[in-house]
């Protein structure tokens, strides 16, 4: 979730030690900080899944430690407002460490899921944001600015969490979210779209609807702040049936919502298995294509995590 | 140079218009923050050098401008001593922009060139950093610290640039010397060798010393933040093949020395048709084949700038 701020792991991955299919073993990069000698192989290994060779070392790039962080929770009336409140947080050039959001319902479930109260329950919605930095003067200059637009946006408060004590009960109750929903239900699946972060709002009020409209659960939360967007459908007391129907219908809309959106299949989860015709779909048959060249180049008899990712 | 600090253009990439050699216009990422969806084609197409595609359309992600810079010219008797303060720096995580060492001598030539004075010319060789942030404070806090080390490494003085003017002279000067190397010699070539950045002293003396060892004068600067060396070598009033031998020498020797130091050809400057043998040289025959693999599954006719980078 620190993405927003930080940048994704491929920015941290230096150099790699990789095991081909045909068990040489190769490094690409290395512990340099600039790198234009031929194609950037490390950066195709980071995110393949396992499918073009088996990573048995990484270099990464280390940042020191932040010296201070403050969390901010925003409780406001509604989702939409805490929602529509994100790009505007974005554009003001505030950089925060991570915007997540969370509805009252999943708040709910995770207390009684940790036996322990959130710091504060009375919102339909909120947004959690943390900020970091190096003395707090450098971070309140951040988040000033943050706290006045949420305000203006119809935020009921503004909770600015300096305490240890403080910041691990929030963020206890939002690392309980995905066991706490999941304890809530039957069985699940997940989908982990992404789409431009001006339009996250669009996005997850567009997955709220589909509740009513397929007629299942869906429990969001996620990143805001970067646009991935995790939802997590339901099965309840639905039959197999009549789940799998709803699931598939589900699916199939809130990916058309994301292409829709010019979003992508996967934040962060990747293809597998599971996600191969959603990514088919998403892509052009050239991009396929040439992915499924690649896969043959680096492995020719398909003995690595095969029928994964872009393959048939 | 920001690299440093900042990280490589790659990382701020993040999505890619580009038309394949069959004339198909395909997008490789996009306007998302994250992206697991299928191999890192974005990646892969950046620094590609318009072998696998060509590139019409870029989705950047910028960052807000710092409010504050300073820069510091710290001046050291000897290279040797400047040069071997810049692991120091970079362990003491005080985070400089940038870190670019020069030579006297490249100095009084970019001195000529610009007819104008630098702002101190009395020592052998100079650290030049950077550090820029959102308050004079937060920048205060990483210079004092690296102040410290500098002097306590036999730096003569630490200038402090904090005026526009000040700021200026400076970077003309540094910006300057490429065209001031060029201006005092007939013909010259270069070398972008990138080093892990806590050996970046080994590789500048061991250049420097190259100098008298083949008989051909070399200029040295660089982003030594960075571990990438640009080294200049001039033909000056040698013969055409007294030129070619020696400059072949020392570009042999200065690679080998590279990946004796576990470095790399091309740090920024690529490989296009010149490098090609080095790169061969540096990388293990499974990945020249592998990169040779992507580009047949790009361009099996060979049509995009042929002949560079991996291909015979």
């Amino acid at each position: 979730m620190r993405a927003v701020k930080y940048g994704v792991t491929r920015d941290y991955v230096r150099g790699l030690e990789v095991v081909l299919p045909t068990g040489e073993i190769v490094n690409f990069g290395g512990k340099v900080v600039k790198n234009s000698s031929g194609y950037a192989m490390k950066d195709l290994i980071v995110g393949s899944e396992g499918t073009l060779g088996i990573v048995t070392k990484a270099v990464l790039k280390l940042l020191p430690l932040p010296k201070k962080a403050i969390s901010l929770l925003i409780p406001f009336p509604t989702l939409q407002q805490a929602i529509r409140t994100v790009p505007l947080i974005i554009k003001s050039k505030s950089i925060p460490t991570a915007v997540e959001f969370m509805e009252r319902e999943v708040i709910l479930d995770s207390e009684e899921y940790l036996g322990r109260k959130f710091p504060d329950h009375q919102a339909d919605a909120y947004l959690l944001l943390k900020f970091d930095g190096n003395s707090t003067q450098e971070i309140e200059d951040y988040y000033d600015n943050v706290a006045k637009i949420c305000l203006q946006q119809g935020a009921v408060d503004v909770l600015i969490s300096d305490t240890d004590e403080r910041n691990d009960s929030i963020w206890k109750a939002r690392g309980a979210f995905l066991e706490a929903i999941k304890s809530s239900t039957t069985y699940m699946d997940e989908a982990d779209v992404v789409v431009p972060r001006s339009l996250v709002n669009e996005m997850v009020e567009y997955t709220h609807a589909l509740q009513k409209e397929v007629g299942v659960r869906i429990k969001t939360f996620g990143h805001a702040g970067d646009g991935n967007l995790h939802a997590y459908i339901l099965k309840d007391d639905l039959s197999d049936e009549v789940w799998k129907e709803r699931l598939s219908a589900v699916m199939d809309k809130m990916y058309a919502k994301a292409r829709e959106l010019d979003g992508q299949v996967s934040g962060e989860h990747g293809i597998g298995f599971a996600k191969r015709p959603y990514l088919k779909e998403s892509l052009s048959p050239e991009i396929i294509k040439l992915m499924q060249g690649i896969k043959k180049v680096f492995d020719p008899n398909n003995i690595l995590n095969p029928h994964k990712v872009c393959e048939n």
